[in-house]
């Protein structure tokens, strides 16, 4: 693992730090950049990445909070999350400035950049593709959908949402909405919902933030994850 | 390739005559009854069946229409569909007599059935889930949502139905219903939507039938044929 650093011009005291998982073998490979939950980065995310290493590909756990951050606590991280859902173009620049330290590394390939978010940031990782990156796909694992209420571009990326269908923070009709939203901004894109499972779903630790609806759920973050393989495999097949 | 006889007790004139594509060794195997469109038995699922038959399953192409309307003409066809979507309770009794005839052949492991369906099969395969049927998963390819307006049972089969979300049989304020009865039926399901896909998309030659909104989709095709194979990987990852 090594740090890799953003600075916001906009905001020069918060610095990104986000974590390279990956093979320094001077090779550029398609590449996920993994956007953590409203906790940050955290071990869940770099054994996220460790996965993705072992099948051929390297990873980028995104901070989108700032490393002064770093570990805080639930209470602080929940407040900076309202701060940075308040102000939806300044988070996509977060973005984009976490693609620009993606695009920038030796080992990642420019043209084969996957990112994919957990929850907040699965919202993120739709708002990178909301803007017109130049990404491969946007995936949202337990996302959240709320269009950003910017004017909207065409969208370049696949994107691919894994959507607990009891999910308090995302009813079905935001469900219907993305998909709207999607076809109307032109993106080949998939919602894959799963029944009786909530917010949070891939995290064995979610039940810890004792929010109703949040839970745990196995399988579906088996299904969840053999899905995303997939559409790396779709991507990606002739790489290796 | 056998064919394979039920007759329908209540409609003695019409025998179904299903056809097993699979290994004739004696041996029982997780099987794929695979539920045909309104054209019914065609080489498009016996082709299906073999490509099953490769990756070590079994498949029985599930005959509903009876065999006195094997390669009948579309309207024929249609007109039969209309008949059989006027009763709910009858279909039900035909996939019934259907899975009895899977469920009696030395080469079909009676514990590890799997029905998939495409159009108006996938409806089929979805009934005989709504059934309470002791089937291991209940799949559908572009199928109908309708709820058949029976007494609801427990549904104990997985449930997983891949919806292209232009089909206009099926517009979304039909796939969230399908989801909130699919979840009132106690059913571990999921749905996975395509965005920009009509009705039909697993069949090269369905723009033949000359009906708006039905058409071939090759990324589609692939992404579900892909996403159907981790299903029967999940269930039976086991048995070879």
């Amino acid at each position: 693992m090594s740090k890799q650093r953003a600075i916001l011009h906009e905001f020069e005291s918060e610095q990104l730090e986000s974590v390279f998982v990956g093979r320094r073998d001077h090779q550029a490979r398609p590449t996920v950049l993994l956007v953590p939950t409203v906790m940050g980065v955290t071990d869940l995310e770099i054994g996220f990445g460790r996965q993705l290493v072992e099948l051929g590909y390297n990873a980028l756990v995104a901070d989108v909070f700032g490393r002064h951050l770093r570990g805080a606590d639930r209470d602080t991280m929940f407040g900076e999350l309202t701060r940075l859902r308040s102000d939806r173009a300044a988070l996509r620049r977060r973005m984009q400035s976490v693609l620009a330290v993606a695009q920038g590394l030796e080992e990642v390939n420019s043209d084969q950049i996957v990112v994919a978010g957990y929850c907040f940031g699965g919202q993120c990782a739709l708002d990178l593709a909301r803007s017109g990156a130049d990404i491969a796909a946007a995936v949202s694992f337990h996302g959240l959908f709320d269009p950003p209420g910017l004017p909207p571009e065409k969208i370049k990326a696949k994107v691919v949402a894994f959507h607990g269908w009891d999910d308090p923070m995302v009813p079905p009709e935001k469900v219907v909405a993305l998909g709207q939203e999607l076809t109307e901004a032109g993106a080949d894109w998939q919602i894959h919902a799963y029944g009786h499972v909530g917010h949070g779903f891939t995290n064995p630790h979610a039940s810890t933030l004792q929010i109703d609806g949040v839970a745990y759920n196995a399988l579906a973050a088996e299904r969840s994850w053999t899905s995303f393989i997939d559409l790396l495999e779709e991507l990606f097949a002739s790489h290796q």
